[in-house]
């Protein structure tokens, strides 16, 4: 399957999707970090065709989000184990799993998060990791970080300048603009 | 294009993927979260061909994540607008931005987060809402929830008998084997 590649942006949420962005390789990491490590068992998991996995599979070792791990020669069996990378990616899944508690499964959760020691079921939020206040709107904002090229930079910049309610119509940017109808 | 709809698994994560796990989605949230609103904006942000554009700005819609409004009746142009769904799904971006930050930004951030108020730089981290603190690996766990079915159930009971490090090779389940493995 072709199409554009978002590897050449510079946003690292685009460079995070295209390491997991396509079908499939979310589900198949969040089997790995639940501890599912062979072919047949993502297989059976997930219902995906052999050669999707085997697809995807790779594309993720290539990703250096999986290890391949021979652990049979006779036959030959390999089996899929997460990288330290691969396991930073549970907190955009815990996140996919928050919202989707939230927002797709009226009859409620069929999968939470526990505390393995104490098996207190936990609510997820995302908090700054230095004072431990949560992160919500419309508080905080994606701004410029240091290594941020001249679009970036003045996607972010326009956003800056008008914090608060703008009540002006402007084709570009629309930032301040949109942001105001969030509070 | 024809694929597996993650709809009818009762995971959240699958749930959440159905309506934005799309090439594209993603971006396009993350850009309304930034604040555009327009067809061209879009476009133009992007580099995505117009008619796929379409196709996905109308499948957000479909979701519930953006919501169409009309701003110019002469001639008929339309705006997208998150709705509070959509707006929810700012940890998942987050949880993607501080992966991409730490595991493919040699050249260092380009994008971060910031206070809106003090322009204080923020570390995301997923927190326990109820005592503020990190839920970090490998302390934390995905569990059955009380919706949960059979599948759901028998996937996670089996790698919640063993919390600890697991010596035994086995084919099914092997949750508890590689869960050590992440220690």
């Amino acid at each position: 399957m072709q199409r554009k590649s978002f590897d050449k942006m510079s946003c690292p949420i685009a460079r995070s999707l295209e390491r997991v962005g396509e079908w499939w390789s979310m589900l198949i990491m969040r089997d790995a970090l639940d501890g599912m490590m062979r072919f047949d068992e993502f297989q059976k998991s997930l219902g995906i065709a052999p050669n999707m996995l085997t697809r995807r599979l790779n594309a993720l070792i290539d990703a250096g989000l999986l290890l391949r791990r021979r652990y049979s020669t006779h036959p030959p069996r390999d089996e899929y184990v997460p990288t330290a990378r691969g396991r930073d990616l549970r907190p955009v899944l815990v996140a996919l799993m928050a919202w989707g508690n939230k927002h797709f499964a009226p009859e409620g959760p069929s999968v939470i998060l526990v505390n393995r020691k104490t098996g207190a079921i936990v609510d997820p939020v995302l908090a700054d990791r230095a004072t431990g206040r949560a992160v919500e709107e419309p508080d905080y904002t994606f701004a410029a970080g240091p290594a941020a090229g001249t679009r970036t930079r003045q996607r972010y910049d326009a956003a800056h300048r008008v914090l608060g309610p703008a009540r002006t119509r402007r084709t570009t940017p629309r930032n301040s603009t949109s942001r105001s109808k969030h509070k």
